[in-house]
């Protein structure tokens, strides 16, 4: 005999699901946007009605189930709404990553076929860099009531479109695999790619996240610093309104001073944060008298945090610091770096911190090493990272074939290179394009730059791998001093030795004046490369 | 422009994809079973290769995909394991309830269609009551080497078949919405009802149990109290592997003094119990010194915890309890009993755990009137509760066409009555079939039941609702005295004065000496209502 589920298999896990769930059971919840001296609050119940409104809106201005709507923005209450209502009506949010460069915003609003822009009036002068682009544009919709003449167009202000629309949801029935929020790849290579997530996706991650242990619950206040137009916000809107997490967005008053302000008026009880921005709170902290003491934890994202400053951060604030890592096309949380245990030792307990983190569940992952087997998860055989889920992407928007390079047999390859512990904890070595294979032994670029970077009078390094002839590869470290400083190459290398492996000690090194750096901040190793094929770096040669 | 998603949609929601992550992410936690003085513990990697093991015995034994394999057994590890492996290997774990009388566990075996038994030696003369519908099932696999001569035929011993059995997974693909495990609700009335659980809605359901917050979490040590077979275990076999948490399981030692000794032994920081048990280890508290310190919280479902209860455990113990309102036909998380904020104080936090609790994300409810209209989240208005979602149950196995008076345009008639508050906390105030209709209002007999029981000569008392010419139906309610005591119907009508409104002070009165109880230990009012019909219960008037 067979038997059959009886469950409502059919019932589809969307984003119009969680919508219902926050607006009616967290409605006494709210979202706070800072304006610099004050802030706007708005309860969930308020923020829901306001995103029916713009859902009605938008329907209004011929959006339909499919249509990508658009967000130029900083975190504030319009681009939550945005958030929780666009996917509800059946669209799609594309989220404008507001640091690209002009050609990439070009591409990117052209390749996701954006039909309206949503553009706070504070960047307006930048969305007005494309102002060509927006010809393929149906309506720009502008937050605030400030300036838009130099977008050289009609648009709409957003209070007014809403104040006008009906506060009844009519929404269509959307299945769990339409496409639901797109965001794209910072592109350090080529174009930027666009990712689409689905309603199935963003109501896995969401859960997942809470399952995977960010440590936030309901009731905690978020402080809401990573943007939401990087890499999903990481769920965290979605997270906060199903769990009931007041969510605290900065707007654009991410310098220390106010933000330190919003911080003391509000009192948030979580932070998530890009490093450096909280880097900067704790720079100015040491100047400043500031008050923290409502944060027990921070979340941290984007790059890997140095145990240094999860240790400064314990000390100096008794802010426990959480990393997660994933991606853009992992939606994008891959493992989150919480101690196995919360009654554990501080130090002990730190140095799970220090790692990328434990991978959550849901997410499948293993390393493969370079003749394609599976590796261990020993904590010592080292290889490329891929991941396969229901919130990881499959694909990329509009780009079918040339892709394939990205995907290996059903599991999507991260690009980074690392090692598994047991226990599940992932430990990242580097980018695999940035990896140095010297003598057939992988050398980590990040490593060999952590180490450079703990001497004092260094600011920055970064380190790329360059052609030897006996070698086949070794790295080549370029190194920015501190201002009023010097440092010789012989001086740097006696200060790695004990510190790192002696082959991995560079003969090369080179002096900038800084690391180019990414639309996301990262260190774009791509121009150094070039720099260097071009003989624009100059080197100095240690034996 | 229409974009579609990028995400791996298809790929499926599955207990092997939890097995396999807590199997690895989480190997180093334990599952201990409790044998009375002593325990065996096996780490989740053993643990995750013994079912593999039995899942390997099955397939040799003639298991196919979609066959039902059947436990009759107390909380243990062979029991986790079956949890584990057997819908791993695509086929469906029924678990029986070692409780069911014997024409209901002929019912249940047989029509669900079971082709292996597991049982438990120690429960083999309760399963010999029904020797002769074993005649149905292939195989009887016994756990431990006790005398299975009882069942009058051969058996199979577990330890050696999955000694003899490849460790190595082979196992198919299984499908989301393939069965997966088996549960029949306790059947007060007619034949117990079997829910057949998908992979996805146990999947769903585990990640959507971490989100409502039962509290619990990676480093916890959860002693499971709650039985295996009772309810999907309420999920806490899924949430414990894929979240890190020891298992404890006390086997049949459920006395306060074995179970206060496994306590003492292997402290849990959380416990999962039914009123009960948990009731008798208080009592036994009292008597003797035991140690429950290492107990912060405990979660309890099964039937309504008393606020003098829960105030009991928090002032003796420190232990904050934790309602859970659900059904079999619900995985069965619907609701959990959390107060809104984890920092509200204790006093004020202990009305919403009085309350059966938060509706937990993933699940949609609703309260319809008696006119079929959806009634407000007001506290106040009230009706039956109807829920929908990824894991609440759209049929019964088998039983296609007579269940049509369970749902409701697709949503689950849970049967209970109650009222939403704003916030989104349930109160449940009876079941549909026991509210009592006076002259077009309604009267919670559990409401009632609580205040007589408030007086203390008063051990139990059931309310049920009788034909009255004037009002439709009246009250009637049925007492059990304690031992050597005496008390008037009139004497509880004046206690009640001012507990509940006038018109709910019942007039007639019945004192018995038992209330007759369901399998699951609940009131079983059918019974009452049968001898009131039959004319045998003596009924005291009061005016």
């Amino acid at each position: 005999m067979t038997v059959t589920s009886t469950m409502m298999d059919d019932f589809q896990l969307t984003v119009q699901n969680m919508f219902w769930h926050g607006a009616r059971v967290h409605a006494e919840h709210e979202v706070v946007t800072w304006h610099g001296e004050s802030a706007t609050r708005r309860t969930f119940a308020e923020t829901a009605e306001r995103a029916i409104r713009l859902t009605n809106a938008l329907a209004d201005l011929g959006v339909e189930q499919g249509d990508v709507v658009a967000t130029f923005a900083w975190n504030n209450q319009q681009h939550a709404e945005a958030y929780l209502g666009v996917p509800c009506m059946g669209a799609v949010l594309h989220t404008l990553n507001i640091r690209l460069f002009p050609d990439q915003l070009d591409y990117v609003i052209r390749d996701g076929g954006d039909k309206v822009i949503i553009v706070d009036d504070s960047l307006v002068p930048l969305l007005a860099r494309v102002k060509d682009t927006l010809e393929v544009v149906d309506h720009i919709v502008v937050v605030g009531d400030g300036d838009a003449s130099a977008l050289g167009r009609d648009v709409l202000r957003y209070e007014e479109l809403i104040a006008d629309a009906s506060p009844e949801a009519d929404w269509p029935d959307v299945a769990e695999s339409d496409p639901c929020t797109m965001c794209y790849t910072s592109g350090t290579t080529g174009n930027p790619k666009g990712v689409v997530y689905s309603h199935r996706s963003q109501w896995t991650h969401t859960f997942g996240a809470s399952t995977g242990g960010l440590g936030v619950g309901t009731g905690d206040r978020l402080l809401m610093i990573v943007p939401q137009f990087h890499a999903n916000a990481w769920g965290l809107i979605y997270l906060s309104w199903i769990m009931g997490m007041d969510v605290l967005q900065p707007d654009r008053f991410l310098q220390p001073e106010p933000l330190a302000a919003f911080i003391a008026a509000e009192r948030p009880t979580f932070a998530a944060a890009v490093p450096t921005v909280f880097n900067g709170l704790l720079q100015y902290g040491q100047a400043v008298d500031i008050d923290l003491s409502t944060i027990t934890a921070c979340v941290i994202g984007g790059s890997a945090v140095p145990r240094s400053l999860i240790d400064a951060f314990h000390e100096r604030y008794d802010i426990d610091v959480v990393q997660g890592w994933g991606m853009t096309e992992m939606s994008p949380l891959g493992t989150v770096g919480l101690p196995p245990s919360p009654s554990m030792d501080w130090h002990e307990g730190a140095e799970y911190r220090a790692k990328a983190g434990r991978i959550v569940p849901g997410v499948e992952m293993r390393i493969i090493g370079e003749d394609g087997e599976e590796l261990a998860w020993d904590g010592d055989a080292q290889g490329e990272v891929e991941v396969r889920g229901s919130w990881i992407t499959a694909g990329y928007h509009g780009l079918d074939e040339d892709t394939d390079d990205k995907f290996h047999d059903g599991w999507l390859r991260t690009g980074d290179v690392g090692v598994i512990e047991p226990g599940g904890y992932l430990v990242i070595k580097d980018r695999a394009k940035d990896v140095i294979k010297s003598g057939g032994e992988w050398i980590s670029s990040v490593d060999l730059e952590n180490e450079i970077m703990a001497h004092d009078k260094v600011v920055e390094a970064a380190v790329i791998g360059v052609p030897d002839e006996k070698w086949d590869e070794r790295p080549l470290a370029c190194v920015v001093v501190a201002d009023g400083e010097e440092v010789s190459p012989a001086e740097l290398v006696a200060f790695l030795e004990g510190r790192v492996a002696s082959w991995w000690l560079p003969e090369r090194w080179t002096f900038v004046d800084e690391i180019p750096k990414t639309s996301v901040g990262k260190f774009d190793k791509k121009v150094l490369r070039g720099d260097n094929d071009e003989g624009r770096l100059e080197i100095a040669v240690v034996d």
